[in-house]
């Protein structure tokens, strides 16, 4: 152990214990609800949610990856049960082989949709019930500040 | 689609994509210090922390899936792995056959308190050297209220 450590203060470490227990929680009911209710796991829901978002509904893998937040290979095997539920399709790129890229079908589109409600349903339900309008504007521009952003970000 | 979905307001998913973004960029960045530096990932780190704390550095195997917040599969894996390396011992309880302990070693503590300063490095670097005191107490507060807890609790 080295002497100049910069160990966390009393107040640090607090916010930092509340934000793991809070994000533990919160990662937990999220996952919960979706397996449930739409039987998928959070992780394929963002992947989903990614594809949405992007031109065409289509992404080449490893954009994906950054997108969705999760590993290479992690992604892969996700994307693999998605396909095989008719949700994504994969195809390689016509002018380079090495680019896969991953579409969202209307199938998937219809999936989320249905998902949607009861997944927002419970991050309402888990965070901004519990939160003060100050609160969520207070979040909000920290969570800015952790991710590097200008707090006007949309 | 129901028709009575309370979606989210612009503000709210405003926070709500922040606190999406500086999750990843935040997992991200420790996974990648802690493997970098120490050779584990962030879920192991948390795993061996959460032995740390308990009695004896001893934990029934159901437990600490809850402590370390992880599936009690991954979590099969990730001692299976931390066992291998001597940071982590398993036996079978002499009353219940059927719950297995997990003990933190000496080497595994050794492991930890080793990793422990460049890991905490990242964290301020991550969070607390982007957030002005008042915001390290509103962080500390809103995650206190996620987590269902009072904002009072250590």
């Amino acid at each position: 152990m080295t002497e100049d450590v910069r160990w966390l203060s009393d107040a640090e470490q607090r916010a930092w214990r509340a934000y793991l227990r809070a994000n533990r929680m919160l990662w937990s009911a999220l996952d919960q609800q979706l397996q449930r209710d739409s039987g998928l796991p959070h992780a394929y829901y963002l992947i989903l949610v990614a594809l949405s978002e992007c031109p065409d509904r289509t992404s080449t893998m490893s954009e994906l990856a950054t997108l969705a937040g999760t590993s290479p290979s992690a992604l892969s095997h996700a994307v693999g049960r998605l396909e095989a539920q008719g949700w994504v399709s994969r195809c390689r790129n016509t002018g380079n082989a090495r680019i896969v890229l991953a579409t969202l079908t209307d199938e998937g589109f219809a999936a989320l949709a249905g998902a949607a409600p009861g997944h927002v349903g419970e991050v309402r339900r888990m965070i901004f019930d519990r939160l003060g309008p100050e609160q969520v504007a207070q979040l909000a521009e920290i969570c800015s500040a952790i991710a590097g952003e200008d707090p006007a970000w949309p």
